[in-house]
């Protein structure tokens, strides 16, 4: 419905196309200050969704919110020798503050496992108060040399767990959880986005984790984007916090701890796993808006017609809101089309007189007539289907796209518009240069069957590789 | 309950009565860097009440949340002659980042009222824009000399509105409602704090604003909390930042705005005006947990009785939990009066043998013997009763401590425990010097009928003059 003009097709550029669909969706504009990012209302309804249902499913792993300070002293960040080398590069300093020269200058988060350490060594005495399983949803910094509006800004939203455990076990299991109850929940359930779940290969791992386990989805153009991660820190945080719990037994022990995190960069996961040549396409059980009524005409029986059906829609628990008829009409479909929203139902004077509306799917394009008598329960049977036929034509792309090979040529050459399927052993660590000089990295490691590894040193593992954001 | 030597009484020392029930009841505590917060998992999970609250009634007026950078450049600051002198003292300032110093420096926000005039001006054409309504949830910066948990603090959370007007009309309504209908609402109808609503006077308007509006409340050592404010800013941000829009008659015209605000300074109002030596008292509406039910023994019969009543009270939508019967059962208690919980339910054998379990209400004390057939639904009754007896207690703890009085030295008098009324034209800006002198404060102006004025040179206002927070 969207003419040539109004979005650059994904075929010809798909950066721009990215840019395009962000711009006109009125999801995000470049703040003033390079880097960062300001969050319309359209795209912040988005990400709210997307909290509501990350949260949901937190608070039902057992995890409590908090909040812990922005500012952390520069002095934290340094306890631990491969978290501070792997965030300097990226961190913003306040050096002045109240008029003032700070005596220690403070840092803005880029993440928060040292001050969450720090606290974590407070609260815990004994194996009764473990495990501690806190979460936080805030902003974070990470300076950013080639910003892109939610896929890479210098501030972004995000939720953070951190969790303290009695074992390595305990931890390891609840790392898994998250990875799997809440991540890869999420992504197939309500985000529509299959993953490959796996380990990253120590090369990729976070700094400062033992183990990192990823949900990789694949966007349209076959690139990679690396949705969630849940990392298994070992005791390298419990050790610089002096983070440690007496035992049963009476013993002093260092605790095992676990970081996860998901971020505003799930938008622009979502924008480019499901989006088309005529804008965002978003999955109903996300859509903040699943159905736009659009009068036809601005008339009463059209406006009377549009408020019952909105108010049917809304006691069937459908999110609905009404387009009333001002403007051009085919403007109105293009807006609404870029905006991804699951179904538009058209309202207008020739319909209503014969009973009946004309619903139209932003996925398939299909158009259906509806009785306006039962046209919410119909309603409401079609968002229900769209999910799981959004859900397989994604595995589908997917599958298409991802090639079993045998050498690092084959995976060079699979990982130009899809992912490769390498065994991890024919890989190594010069494997994984020869393959950044092509812009592709490991994405992470799978056991054969698809199951996730423990560790990067189990035998008969399958890399997935691929080009990524 | 709580002995003697868990909280300092409230007559004995206010101010160390609050710091013990923030640290007892684990709402906060202090960060490492110097004023900022950490909020520890109940406090928070009462925060989000208040912005669940909060956040239903600002989309119920029509407002879209957002997300705007943490990031200012300093220009931006002094675009707006009393916003940068009003604010300059409080700042935070990065001048490091990515390794590098930066060209220009970028404050912290400490409000964003000049990030957002700067993208209005880049979204409102015309008059069809208007009036644009935003609210976004975030952390501000405001450098504090004297930090307190929750009522001062050099990082702070809250929700900032910005709305853009076709006129003062218009802009003024708007501020009017956001006071009444979303601020004054959610205090009397879910934190149960009686309000005197009013204006500021010139002195204590927010830096840049033609008009504030405020909402105050009063403690329980008859001090004032500032609990949320609306702010008129006429057209000073319009003009600072160009925010224009073609009229329907084709002239370009600034824009009237607006802003608002109300933070985690309410959970410290919460804690003043309700808690008492044991501790929290809170609202049964705002309660992130309305009933705690402690087994009274960790045996089998008593914990199927606790899930049992536990799953009926979610049923009829009781938020509730189950302290299962370990440890002391006397510090249990404690621990749960110190909360604040609004009923707690004592499910023990002799009680369950005869067929009852026995309620204790937080506010009175009282105790209720309920029968375990219908238990569920008498606690539902109890805590819709409840709101109103807490609401009505606060209105008449503060009505006896306001006094009106004629002359500023029994203005003075009044204000060592409570608010004093006095006629504005009694005081004047030289009055306002001998009352700041003693830390007191004109809080708000009102009409002689309670009424909100459009100005304080109206006549016949009154003064409402207290000490403050």
């Amino acid at each position: 419905m969207a003419s040539p003009s109004v979005l650059t097709p994904q075929a010809e550029d798909f950066p721009k196309w990215y840019q395009d669909v962000v711009a006109k969706a009125e999801m995000a504009d470049n703040g003033p200050v390079r880097g960062t990012m300001v969050i319309r209302p359209y795209g912040y309804s988005i990400w709210e969704r997307i909290q509501s249902e990350i949260d949901v499913r937190i608070k039902e792993a057992g995890a409590q919110n908090a909040y812990f300070p922005l500012f952390i002293p520069e002095s934290y960040l340094s306890k631990e020798a491969e978290h501070v080398e792997g965030f300097s590069p990226e961190l913003a300093v306040v050096t002045h503050a109240g008029g003032e020269q700070l005596a220690e200058p403070v840092v803005v988060r880029p993440t928060s496992e040292t001050v969450i350490g720090e606290f974590m060594a407070k609260w815990v005495q004994s194996y009764r108060d473990l495990p501690l399983l806190l979460n936080q949803w805030a902003n974070v910094v990470r300076w950013e040399l080639r910003p892109r509006l939610f896929l890479r800004s210098s501030e972004f939203l995000w939720q953070e767990g951190h969790t303290a455990h009695a074992s390595y076990e305990d931890a390891a299991a609840y790392a898994m959880k998250i990875h799997t109850e809440v991540y890869n929940d999420f992504l197939e359930k309500v985000l529509a986005v299959p993953t490959f779940l796996g380990i990253k290969p120590p090369s990729e791992r976070f700094a400062g984790a033992i183990n990192t386990m990823t949900c990789e989805g694949m966007m349209r153009d076959g690139k990679a984007l690396q949705m969630a991660t849940s990392h298994e820190l070992g005791q390298n945080f419990a050790r610089a916090f002096d983070v440690t719990y007496q035992s049963e037994a009476g013993q002093a022990e260092h605790c095992w701890t676990t970081s996860w995190g998901a971020s505003t960069r799930l938008v622009g996961g979502l924008i480019m796993a499901h989006g088309d040549d005529n804008g965002l396409v978003v999955p109903p059980r996300l859509a903040p808006i699943q159905v736009v009524l659009i009068a036809v005409r601005d008339e009463d029986v059209v406006n009377a017609a549009c408020e019952s059906l909105a108010q049917e829609l809304k006691a069937a628990g459908v999110r609905c809101v009404i387009d009333k008829g001002r403007g051009s009409f085919g403007r109105r479909l293009t807006d609404w089309e870029i905006k991804g929203v699951p179904l538009r139902i058209e309202v207008g004077p020739r319909d209503l007189a014969e009973g009946v509306v004309t619903a139209v799917r932003r996925d398939t394009g299909e158009k259906l007539t509806l009785s306006t008598e039962s046209a919410a329960q119909a309603v409401a049977s079609v968002l229900a289907g769209m999910h799981d036929e959004m859900f397989n034509g994604a595995v589908a792309f997917r599958d298409a796209r991802t090639h079993s090979v045998n050498t690092l040529e084959e995976a060079i050459e699979a990982s130009q518009g899809g992912f490769a399927r390498l065994a991890w052993d024919k890989i190594g660590p010069e494997g994984e240069k020869t393959l950044k000089n092509e812009a592709i990295t490991v994405r992470c490691l799978q056991r054969s069957d698809g199951s996730i590894p423990v560790s990067e040193t189990e035998s008969d593992l399958i890399a997935i590789v691929a080009k990524s954001y």
